[in-house]
């Protein structure tokens, strides 16, 4: 890789996540140069005129021949297939990094390629999103005081992850990393599990007799409760397969806890209920405080969606 | 009941919703005189430093002997023993209407006084709220837009009926009736439910051992999602025991729900989520546009806490 700053820059991918990176790096004076390459010509043309990116690459090859930093930035299925073509054409050196949602299935993508072509492959996932999406949403704040979580593989060059981090700093991202099964045991807790509850939820309601009855009546609570299930229900599925293991065991260890609540209603039994629901208040209320401190503590909020 | 505005109105119990009403009710010009009973003194004196209500009574008693409507704003539980007392203490004709958030529990505590003592009381339950809570926290325009969902019984008095909707149209809700059992079982499904989801979540997500960093790496996404555990324990505590039974099916539905997404995804059915998380998302998008309507045909919101 060229060490020195500034960077050619390609992104793999351009939408939300990578024409905000985009914008960031470049307002952060990192990037000499960026180009993308994506399916959809569209979302090249856009970005060109955006000011997202330099110009538009006609193939990934083209891309791969002429960057020093390889941004994967493509929805989680298609990522687990373009990672081993980027890193067959990455010259060596080449910083080849991702912002995919789950790691698990993407770092078994590439798990049979000898160590030195994923040497300088760095696993990476920026906990920001929004409602909005497509480049033409890209915004250089977007991860501004938002936690980046990278993963690194045991043969992960130092200096690869050092160079992600500064480059996700520059962006105003808090980095922290982590190891892959870690990553996604989280991820599925906190961000899978509820949109599938939120699914499940919705899902059960409309299946109901008395539907419209039900949606007449809900009120703003039940809004906040189900936003996430107006979220991309493709980009959701892929999310859902991609993190199987994790997200059943999430699935398991809250129906265990619901079912625990459920018996202490069936019992009558108050002294449960009080406990598990004032416990539960005690711990939402210090994560609240501990988001709002954060949010504080940067120009802009914490952003309405992680994934 | 004197069938001549403005009333006497008395609250028994006088917190949010009891104060909001009287507000309500006052910029109205449909009362004449506005009183209150609670067990706490403060709650009243506060009251009438606000101007919420004119005075206190020293006891249900004398409440009760001079009013034209008695309005029961008392936690649930509380509820179930006082409005008993209420309908032996009410001279022929006086009007009473409670708010409470379950209605065949309340109903149940009355069911064995002859009809001739219920013909005059009309259970009504404003679906509105706030995460403030106190007399001091209430605002006239609380109601307005909001729905308001009365269950009178077989034998209720149709013009007892006719003068609470009145009420709560000049407080600028919007009312529909109901049977006992129909409200039971919307509430369980739009708000008792969620509640006890975000609590299962939130107390599943506590016990983990990797508690801290879950809480750590979740977003603005988890927070809005699990805002509803945030509410007060001992209040929903209350609620859950009182709806137990529609509550139980509401749990016991939604829970087939999420077993046959968690089927899906262990076996990898794409199909199956793609057609679940998109219906959902549909239904969804479709109740978030009805609930922006009807909040755009009036001045203030929707609230943020319906139970």
């Amino acid at each position: 890789m060229n060490d020195q700053l500034p960077y050619r820059v390609g992104f793999v991918g351009l939408g939300l996540i990578g024409g905000s990176f985009a914008l960031a790096l470049r307002q952060g004076g990192k990037t000499a140069d960026i180009c993308a390459w994506d399916r959809d010509p569209q979302a090249l043309e856009e970005g060109q005129e955006l000011g997202v990116i330099d110009r538009g690459c006609a193939s990934l090859a083209e891309l791969m021949s002429n960057v020093d930093v390889a941004v994967l930035a493509a929805p989680t299925m298609a990522s687990a297939t373009l990672l081993p073509e980027m890193l067959a054409l990455a010259a060596a050196g080449t910083l080849v990094t991702d912002v995919a949602s789950v790691k698990g299935a993407l770092c078994d993508a590439v798990a049979d390629l000898p160590d030195e072509k994923t040497a300088h492959f760095v696993p990476g996932h920026p906990i920001a999103g929004s409602e909005r999406h497509g480049v033409a949403a890209a915004r250089a704040d977007l991860f501004r005081a938002h936690r980046v979580i990278l993963t690194p593989l045991e043969h992960t060059d130092v200096d690869a992850v050092t160079a992600v981090t500064q480059l996700w700093e520059s962006a105003g991202a808090s980095v922290q990393t982590m190891s892959v099964s870690e990553h996604d045991a989280i991820l599925a807790a906190t961000s899978h599990l509820p949109h599938v509850l939120a699914y499940a939820l919705v899902d059960a309601l409309a299946a109901s007799p008395t539907r419209d009855d039900i949606f007449r009546f809900a009120a703003g609570g039940f809004r906040d409760f189900t936003r996430i299930a107006s979220s991309d229900p493709v980009m959701w599925r892929d999310i859902a397969l991609a993190n199987r293991e994790p997200l059943l065991a999430a699935i398991d260890e809250f129906s265990e806890h619901l079912d625990a609540l459920r018996r202490a209603i069936d019992d009558g039994d108050g002294a449960a209920l009080d406990k598990t629901f004032g416990s539960a208040k005690a711990a939402r209320d210090e994560f609240a405080r501990d988001l709002e401190r954060r949010s504080l503590n940067s120009d802009t909020g914490t952003g309405p969606v992680g994934h």
